[in-house]
């Protein structure tokens, strides 16, 4: 999408350097734009870790990069592979981008070949990311389109929670494409933004999304979107997710399930957009199969912002209150009015998957 | 209750000048503990408005003080009663402190006699919300206890929304008053504090609160108690009140109707605890009859916090995009498992009430 008017993706190799990647440094956005050169492994694996780059797709296609900066520095794959896959736990597109290069390099000995094919598959993984994305985009849209008509052609709200958008994944974004794609054709759409406490992502990352696109938009304290349901002032909500279990449970950011009750309580369709790759097939039950990311106390006491042109860290509880980060949530299935894939949208359920992706039976 | 040891209430008469008002300054908490001296409606009126003093039982109690300083002032008391009643639209408490006022006064003809009149009724409304705060404490009390007694002395965890402690009020607090009489009492307690963003008042004032005090707690965003409760380590909500309605829906802090709709889904049990001062008896349905206040945009945009010592405000996200605040929201009694008065509880609606309350039939 873009920034200040020019197309942009959320990571690319650097045009004259092919040992080079470049990132966003997504943690001093919305107030300054930083692009960092990713190089080796560990610039990779610290990248993903301090999050630097975030959301599921981006995080897949970043250590998808880290596997290609293995075979560059002639590095143990299997080591690299377990060094990418320990620096978050939650989201499957990390293990499923690692396992994929991994299984592909494996068989190759001659080592100029293996960089080559890891490069290519690197690429191929972010252009499948874009690919899947903008056919979200074109699955969702729809459904937006269908709102508006019901509503004879006024404002359709839609409530997101965290950044599902462009910058989390390659391009367009999972839960945002829709939004984007009803945008471009002319749609009228205003999206309240979730500020997703603690690390704000929402009020960062999507609200500055959303304005670069020239997309209406409000930020809404994490508090508010119960309220706004109650009042009629939300169509839909569109959220992303990190994992997805084979019975169509969610695990997205922390405090989406409070959204998926809401929504279910006042009848407003709850939608999750999702590339299949990070479906986890192998597991059904969410709450007990899926490990929760715990991390620091300090993201939770501290709180960064723009204070006279400076980027300012501020200290917002007694200094001696002990904090609990928990990075994720999981929805249960029967919270969700459907599923939103590249190839369609369907119900929250084992069966409604398994029509979309029949292979998988 | 205790700041440094030292007993403190949230507002008092100054010891050496009865013409003077002191409260504690709350908007630079936790960070520092600032006296500050009210003299006049305007000073009230401000300190309400602003929030240096915020809810509903201290509200009233300041407001309270309010007519006092008309009657100090020689202010025509109709238009000193709505400045103040003006300040803050959601908390029937000032409304209720201000009428009372009013009632008294009006009859007195002789301007010292009512002065010395106004005070007297200040005070006593003060005195009052002890007591029923007190009160609160001593009703709660045992729900705790028989908590701790199915989970055979293990702690008992409690979540809280905003703040419903001591500086809401004059003492004790409502929702923590129960908290702080069964830490007391030595049963095993742990208060999971929910940030409560736009302002904090959980992080900044319930966290310093249970930490001045010696309870133990942590500190979470708004997003996380719904994971908490699905994995069991919630055993209780207490939330407080900002307006009950006759049939016992609650107007509370922003968010906790999202808290109200996890605890319902876990089977989790969820009290307010609130003295009858805030019982509207003259509205039934509070998603339609509570207006719910809308503040600025800048309380969502900018967080205040220490930096290098001096408090600081910082931008949160782009200073473009929008923001909307609203204060409140409304949990409808259903999901409400008692209400706890200064009369012991009650199941919530009408029947309930008025089985503690029958003058109101």
């Amino acid at each position: 999408m873009k920034i200040d008017g020019q197309p942009f993706r959320s990571i690319w190799l650097h045009p004259e350097d092919n040992h080079c990647v470049r990132v966003i440094d997504q943690r001093s956005l919305p107030h300054q734009l930083q692009i960092e050169d990713l190089r080796s492994v560990a610039d990779a694996a610290r990248a993903i870790r301090e999050m630097h780059v975030r959301g599921a797709p981006l995080i897949g296609a970043t250590a998808a990069y880290g596997m290609y900066f293995a075979c560059l520095e002639s590095q143990d794959l299997d080591q690299a592979a377990e060094e990418l896959k320990q620096t978050r736990p939650t989201a499957v597109d990390l293990a499923w981008a690692v396992d994929r290069q991994l299984q592909i390099l494996r068989p190759i000995n001659d080592p100029e070949q293996r960089t080559v094919r890891a490069l290519e598959e690197a690429q191929q993984i972010c252009q499948e990311s874009v690919d899947f994305c903008a056919a979200i985009g074109v699955h969702g849209l729809p459904i937006i389109e269908a709102m508006s008509q019901v509503k004879g052609g006024e404002v359709v709200n839609i409530l997101t929670h965290c950044n599902a958008g462009w910058l989390a994944c390659v391009d367009h974004g999972t839960a945002t494409s829709p939004i984007y794609a009803a945008h471009d054709a002319g749609i009228k759409v205003h999206v309240w933004v979730d500020e997703t406490r603690p690390r704000n992502q929402g009020a960062r990352l999507t609200a500055w999304e959303l304005l670069q696109h020239g997309v209406p938009h409000t930020i809404i304290a994490d508090n508010v979107g119960g309220h706004l349901m109650q009042h009629g002032q939300v169509d839909l909500v569109i959220v992303g997710s990190d994992r997805t279990t084979r019975e169509g449970d969610v695990a997205n950011k922390i405090g989406t399930y409070l959204k998926a009750l809401a929504a279910h309580d006042n009848g407003v369709p709850f939608y999750v957009a999702l590339p299949s790759s990070s479906i986890d097939w192998e597991i059904r039950d969410g709450l007990k199969e899926i490990p929760i990311e715990q991390r620091g106390a300090e993201e939770v006491k501290y709180m960064q912002g723009l204070a006279e042109e400076r980027l300012t860290k501020v200290l917002l509880c007694p200094a001696d209150s002990p904090a609990a980060n928990y990075g994720f949530d999981v929805t249960p299935s029967r919270l969700v009015t459907g599923l939103l894939t590249e190839r369609g949208h369907c119900p929250a359920s084992e069966a409604g998957l398994l029509q979309l992706f029949p292979e998988r039976k």
